[in-house]
């Protein structure tokens, strides 16, 4: 492994918000030396996620110098201070900083260590969605064995993570899809990941399953598309319920009916995994849950999205394609760094 | 006085929701005799609230045979086992239970007392909407002298109670109100109860009241209209902040950015002050509330609504007034029953 003197870097940067395929350009740095308390990372791989490209192209109240919100490390150079770590380790940064590079200096207490037996694109995915999903079916209402929860976007990289926890924890899922073209094949895919009932946008506005008690009225709903999509979450609520919003992929506002917030009690929260990540009180709930993640995601209990490796070189491949539709809701595009690091 | 025994009482009733002139009618009935712990009141005033007219109109998920959300009335008879009451004095009644009668006959524990030296308007008038905004203003977020609230419809019966409680308690509140002929007498009017800032609808829009630093961006908004109205409420909020919901005058959704909820952690909620008083662990913050504004509404801190007592028999004047968009923004109508009492 090179010690890295005399070698540089590179990464993804952007100086002004606009088409990712435009504006985000490649270049190099020197590989920067680790400070007291820092370790220098190399990146093994970075997912190219719809947030990152929405941060790109301006859509979010957000601007960074390089992209990427998640991604897997491996430890390659430890500051003097560092007491926790080894050279080798595999890490995942607790914060925003920036993946799309070959590599970064990083203070060790925003670090974490993930176990190598963890799969790459399992460890690269692991900071933003099994995070948000976790936290929206523990901390906004009480869901215990039984009860259910209803979610649109279910074929999302997030609504398979909710469909897979919940089936883990005996939570039935109400599962909302748009329709499509062999739309009973995406609903057979989801079942078979443990969701409960799956319906389409049409579907969800007429079902008896709640009227005729097959299942509890859910006390909790996940939001990721918003305008009348949302409204039919809010609409099955039972009374003092919450909808839980972490997107907007229909990019129209959530319409909420005023009768809903006064005579149901229903309540309306956002979920921003930074934010949270951020909270010196989240610290201990921190912990308890990468436990909990790493132990389902090594079981096979949570699988990793469905996934293409591109190498970094060919990262205008993963932009592009994430930009597509299918991207937003098939695949996820993965930045793989090995090529990179092989010529080292 | 009447002991009651040979007399008839008489209500307003519907049977199917719809216009409330067509559907309204009055009926007698014999006068109730007081359980145990049950006293009989003779109602003295009772409010026709726009909530009133929108029950009856089967706007609100909620049908009930004599309307009437709020009133005064006076002990006229005490049931055996009542200790805490006399006869001739002032009660409200903590729960929905159909004010618009001559009689009606309730358990001496869902009964307030309140001092006759409150005005009749000014009993008839507490049980509603001053609660409703007392607690908007203490449950949903702390808000602290020099702090700012934001509210629209500002001159509706709730805004003007906000805007003297805010002042009362050194509290700036930002105004947002519809524009329309002489908007600059009902400014003046506001301010001089006490508002900070009044806005029309489009003024708010540009205002820098906020950016400058004149004012301290709002953790709170208090929403009685909806659409893109209660939209302009929640871009003023600060990170945190929430948009309590009481009712929805635009009968528009309202429509909430994504961004709102992921990025700046703002939340919805509504408030609906009759499940509030159902609820047992409010009952001790319910008497310190009570005692806090008739305290107020004795020192003239808060002013009743400005009203028009009507006499009960003409209760279809009440109902057009309100019924009127003047009603419904302007004076309240309230029903006098003392024509009524005094044929007894």
């Amino acid at each position: 492994m090179s010690n890295g003197s005399a070698l540089t870097a590179s990464r993804l940067v952007y100086s002004e918000p606009g088409d990712p395929i435009n504006v985000i350009r490649k270049e190099t740095f020197p590989l920067p030396e680790p400070g007291d308390q820092e370790v220098l990372l190399e990146m093994l791989a970075a997912p190219v996620n719809p947030v990152d490209v929405n941060i790109v192209q301006g859509k979010y109240p957000m601007q960074v110098e390089c992209p990427g919100y998640e991604g897997v490390a491996r430890v390659m150079k430890l500051g003097p201070g560092v007491r926790s770590l080894k050279v080798g380790d595999h890490v995942i940064a607790l914060r925003y900083v920036g993946t799309w590079r070959t590599h970064l200096a990083l203070p060790e207490q925003v670090l974490l260590q993930v176990p190598k037996e963890l799969g790459i694109a399992e460890a690269a995915t692991l900071t933003c969605n099994p995070p948000t999903v976790y936290r929206m079916l523990k901390d906004y209402v009480e869901v215990k064995p039984g009860d259910t929860v209803i979610q649109n976007g279910a074929n999302s990289a997030c609504g398979v993570l909710a469909i897979q926890m919940c089936r883990q924890w005996g939570i039935n899922t109400v599962n909302v899809i748009r329709d499509r073209p062999n739309v009973e094949e995406l609903k057979t895919f989801l079942k078979n990941l443990g969701a409960t009932y799956v319906f389409t946008e049409e579907e969800i506005k007429t079902t008896d399953v709640f009227k005729t008690g097959r299942l509890e009225k859910p006390m909790l709903g996940l939001n990721c598309v918003g305008g009348k999509n949302a409204a039919q979450l809010i609409r099955h609520l039972d009374f003092g319920g919450v909808l839980v919003t972490y997107g907007g992929m229909s990019m129209e506002p959530i319409y909420v009916p005023t009768s809903a917030l006064i005579f149901r009690d229903i309540r309306l929260e956002g979920i921003n995994i930074n934010n949270w990540f951020d909270q010196e009180k989240n610290f201990a709930d921190r912990a308890k849950m990468f436990k909990d993640l790493i132990s389902m995601l090594k079981n096979g209990q949570l699988k990793a999205p469905p996934h293409v490796m591109v190498n970094f070189e060919r990262y205008e491949e993963a932009l592009k394609n994430t930009l597509s539709k299918d991207g937003m809701v098939g695949k996820k595009y993965i930045l793989d760094f090995s090529v990179v690091r092989s010529k080292f």
